[in-house]
């Protein structure tokens, strides 16, 4: 059945110039139309404009439509988290807790906390455990407004686990209405049985699991964390150029905590995305910017860890395109609310309302090789879209600290209503 | 009908010794009961403990009661939000964007912006339309777990405006499930008609205003806006000293931009709560913690406005009982999120969950002389209760930025269900 959405105070429908990533002033080009409605048809867009201007064209379709009506409210695409680690066991608050009450790195290591607490909880989790636990995750993303979400294995950091993870998030893809793509992060940590045998571990990703990731079909993209007592820059490129041999697009957590020149290798092998780069420097975001790499920026991991925020307003000034996202994990990031994640790349990044929502639909979209289906509003686009109960854009981010979404349509099809799952 | 909440993971009581603001460790002391349970009878908690234990005591009660399972879910006090700008007109996410975008203070006020923008909202507005509007932001307060918000008068600025604003208020006391505690804030800023007349103004705040809000009961307390270029020290103990006279309590807005004695001189007038405090001096934080002058710290104006953020953490230490509360107003802290804000005085105060807890419930509660009525679960005490979503309290600030509120009850009566209003 075909539906009317209409009268929105305005639709952001993003639209620009093509479906490849923004930057500079195309960043904050939103495309609102005033007074605007949206018609859908099964799970795709079929236009968007006026409700005159749809009428006219689309008198019969229209008299057949369910109509959803968004007066006084604002129509945007749903939002796009493209770098979360969403399949996980366990939590750890209890680690938050001793760091809020002054426990240092050792100390906290010393009582079991860690990356490596998430890798024992996630390997010792079930496939039916961590299928039960992401789907209640991501019905929470759907109520913040979140249509598609990237998900990285790497907390199994074997190949049955790493396995595991992946096929989690395949079932969900399959089941839950949240659109899931998958990146393997098999060297997302060094496991704690490979310590000091670090290149062992890197060949057993290079010529075990990447092959079966390809092999299964379970992943589109290859992810690494280049940072100083992780994996070096040669054993990231390694890994990286390894997974392309299998069709797998680099991505690469780079220049997190210490400069590592991860934005420059970014650049250099061809990876869609560099993800983190708290400390990039000034001559790897100008790499970024010419090879059109996407900064994916994750203000909420500088909020939970009290660290320095990434340099969002540089990098869009130097025309890297930008996306924003959770980072949605257990140990640095355990939030679900992107809208939140928005404000903070406003106040904390300096970037403004255009630019953020752009970096959340259509720039986000683009990080996961999707922007040719999802992130703007435009006529054969998928029938992902948001109605908030906000009167204009910027009151989204005006109102801070809150979850505006009221409506939410994934596939053509409303799946939250007043906030509610449907 | 009574109403059993049934076998909470935990039930945070923050049961103290007395019913006083918490200091120092005390900020600490939660009162958590595991596997908790709490037996309500009409508008009071009659008990709380294990089931056994009120199943015993009370077998015939609970043989009458509606139950509400909390299974795997925490309880705690209603939210006590005890600084806000409740009724107001308009909305200023213009100005913010402005903001975003580079523009000084001056840009601003030259387009309209700043205080004085909603001062003519607000005398434009009718009773009617700041009732309506008010009465929706207190659907959203709910919906955030609070259930007692302090209204500050001081968008009107003549008698008409500031009467129909506190009136508003009271109206809505009685109206709406949410308790408005109301504070008159006639110096709340020079109005653009008395400048360069500021000793005028300050003159008919104590001579016009002052007696009547007393003689109409329109108000339990007495604020003033202590600021360089609003009101002087002596202007503001003038206004405070006045108010006392007429049964009025002080509070006071202190130490927010500049450093200007402010805290000093709330410990001196005997006010129950100086706020803001971000520049507060040594020496102020000193005199308050002798005289146990509460400190209402409001960091998500300091997030907004990225300005430092109030030394809270050096308050607790020194003694100073700390609550924290939104600032909700539509210039400088448009949030109705105080879990949110709770987050905040974790992340960037340096506070303790526990003592972020003992804020927004007890210590707020005295901020607004409920102590005795509010702020903890007690026996006698109102049954204003929260269920959370969440396993422990741990939970609740980890999960960061993220509204967990599952089930509100005000007053004995359920008023929101699974994040809806009933
Ligand atoms: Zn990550
Ligand atoms: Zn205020």
């Amino acid at each position: 059945m075909p539906t009317l959405i209409k009268n929105a105070n305005e639709v952001i429908t993003l639209k620009g110039n093509g479906q490849g990533p923004r930057t500079k002033e195309a960043m904050k080009e939103i495309g609102i139309i005033e007074n605007g409605s949206v018609l859908v048809n099964q799970d795709r867009i079929v236009a968007i404009g006026t409700l005159e201007e749809l009428q006219k064209e689309y008198p019969e379709l229209i008299a057949d439509s369910e109509v959803i009506d968004a007066t006084g409210k604002v129509v945007m695409p749903g939002l796009v988290d493209c770098h979360t680690h969403l399949v996980h066991g366990g939590t750890r608050e209890n680690e938050f807790n001793m760091r809020l009450n002054g426990s240092t790195y050792m100390e906290i290591m010393n009582a079991g906390g860690g990356i490596h607490s998430t890798t024992r909880s996630t390997r010792q989790a079930s496939f039916e455990e961590l299928y039960e636990k992401t789907y209640n995750h991501l019905n929470e993303f759907l109520k913040y407004g979140i249509t598609t979400v990237e998900a990285k294995s790497g907390y199994g950091l074997d190949w049955e686990n790493e396995k595991k993870q992946l096929e989690v998030a395949k079932k969900l893809q399959e089941t839950h209405a949240v659109d899931i793509v998958s990146t393997f992060m098999g060297a997302h940590a060094v496991p704690a049985e490979y310590k000091g045998r670090e290149d062992e571990f890197v060949e057993i990703v290079i010529n075990e699991m990447l092959p079966k990731v390809a092999e299964e079909q379970l992943a589109e993209f290859n992810d690494v964390f280049c940072e100083k007592g992780v994996f070096t820059p040669e054993q990231s490129r390694r890994i990286l150029e390894a997974g392309k041999q299998y069709g797998l697009t680099p991505k690469i957590h780079a220049d997190e905590i210490e400069p590592y020149e991860g934005a420059e290798m970014a650049a250099e092998v061809g990876a869609i995305s560099a993800e983190h780069l708290l400390v990039a420097s000034d001559e790897g975001i100008q790499r970024m910017a010419e090879a059109g790499t996407i900064a994916v920026l994750l203000p909420g991991t500088a909020f939970f860890l009290r660290a320095p925020f990434a340099r969002g307003r540089l990098m869009v000034d130097e025309g890297v395109p930008v996306a924003i996202s959770t980072d949605f994990n257990p140990g640095s990031s355990p939030t679900i609310s992107l809208p939140f994640i928005m404000n903070l790349a406003c106040m904390n990044m300096g970037l403004t309302l255009e630019e953020v929502l752009t970096a959340t639909t259509m720039n986000a979209a683009c990080a996961i090789n999707r922007g040719d289906q999802i992130g703007s509003l435009e006529e054969g686009k998928k029938a992902d879209i948001l109605v908030l109960n906000v009167a204009n854009y910027k009151q989204l981010q005006y109102y801070y600290g809150m979850n505006h979404t009221h409506l939410v349509m994934k596939n053509g099809r409303v799946v939250v209503k007043d906030g509610v799952l449907q």
